[in-house]
């Protein structure tokens, strides 16, 4: 496991069926990865695009749902940047409760200027950040068996 | 272009961007296909679970996103069936304003008796349904470019 | 009943108790009057910040909750301006469903300038256009029962 | 002050003004008032209606918007039960960010038997946990200046 958001699900996250709307579950996985940005680089989406100037809009979402999501456990949601391209990067992140996982999912941004909404490159910082806490482009349940094997 | 199903894009929905949050499009996806149920068999989701027992919870969701959604004009989102399976079926939904494609997703569903959340056969008039609006699997985009081929 | 704006509400928008979860209905509420603003002025919002440059946050909102919404039926959100103060306007909005009133609400907000948050009075064509519509400030349940008395 | 909660703001909360949407407030008092149940009792509103068969829907919600909320700082709840009555229950929450009071609520509840929706007192142990952390009905703005009167 990697870095880990704790996200505490409630009520209001859940639908008829008694478990977290789907429609919440990417909804998470954004809000575990903003976290990832607020406490690695120290400054999360909104710092970014208003105090620096830097936009990171996605292109793809690949999400698998494994197992409802709950309010019976907090939800753990392991982030980690896979792929680092000249404009782009791409995240993993795999949510789990009380050690199962729920869902894992790809996710992939562009840097973009904000006023104009053009791709850039990383600055320099972030390029190395990123390039830092690389980690494995697969799933998290494909690493395990690997470790298991 | 198939069924569509139009959403008014507000303010809420918008983030510091100036553009729907990323999070809100799989949400406005759903709430098309929930859509396509209520218009196409006379029940939706709510429908479905609570007057008939039958879910359709998600197993995957893999979306592109195009174009930025804006409060500038309506969400049109074309919704079809592309593939039924024993016990799935999936749906594209492509996501248009003023004529220019936004986003392109793929959702795989699995029928489950809501009780236990075990998998199950559709009914016979929800698989025969499904067959009857059955669309290629395969992007608008894609379609567009063969169609002017 | 004045003027009305129809929300469809989904799966997506109800809670385990099998109805619309209580904060869901604050955001249909503003949605209707954004979308009161649309339809009366050819503005809503978004289109007041940025194009125009004024802003309406919001100072005070309170709603009964009188009966459950559900998906049952749509939402009718009956909106009327019922006070215009020298840089103030309410709103008040009632949520229909089946004919059964759901939901009344008041909505106090102030007309600001966005770039410093201040407050402002209302552009001339904006305090003529909420004059005109402006409708008695009290409950439609007390007005329904004054036309039956 | 009394118990506290804290929530983080994100960026997919703000809205173009670049402050949290307006309807997001009562949704974050509403998880404030969730985790205090859980907090306190050891169940929060899925536990209570699903294993215990306890509903506490809302039958009013009155909210001054004092300050925006932004992701600057974390939006600290302070929640606490004011008033008792033999069906209903009334909550306050206070929301602050960096020391400045961003909101004040007012909420009232009913206990409910879920299957039924039909009013009922609250359990004994619930009635006595509320009558022990009861706190004075009034806005935390109001407490402040008489402390320091």
């Amino acid at each position: 496991m990697g870095w880990v958001h704790e996200i505490r699900v409630s009520w209001g996250d859940c639908d008829p069926a008694r478990i977290a709307y789907t429609a919440r579950i990417p909804w998470f996985a954004l809000d575990a990865i903003d976290a990832w940005w607020l406490s690695h680089l120290g400054q999360g989406w909104y710092q970014l695009e208003i105090d620096r100037g830097l936009g990171t809009p996605f292109v793809n979402m690949n999400i698998d749902f494994l197992s409802p999501v709950t309010p019976r456990h907090m939800l753990e949601c392991d982030v980690r940047p896979v792929a680092l391209g000249k404009t782009s990067v791409a995240f993993r992140v795999t949510g789990r409760q009380g050690g199962k996982i729920c869902f894992e999912g790809r996710f992939v941004c562009v840097f973009v200027t904000p006023s104009d909404f053009t791709k850039c490159a990383p600055p320099p910082d972030i390029g190395a950040l990123l390039a830092e806490h690389m980690a494995p482009d697969e799933p998290e349940a494909a690493r395990g068996a690997q470790q298991q094997a």
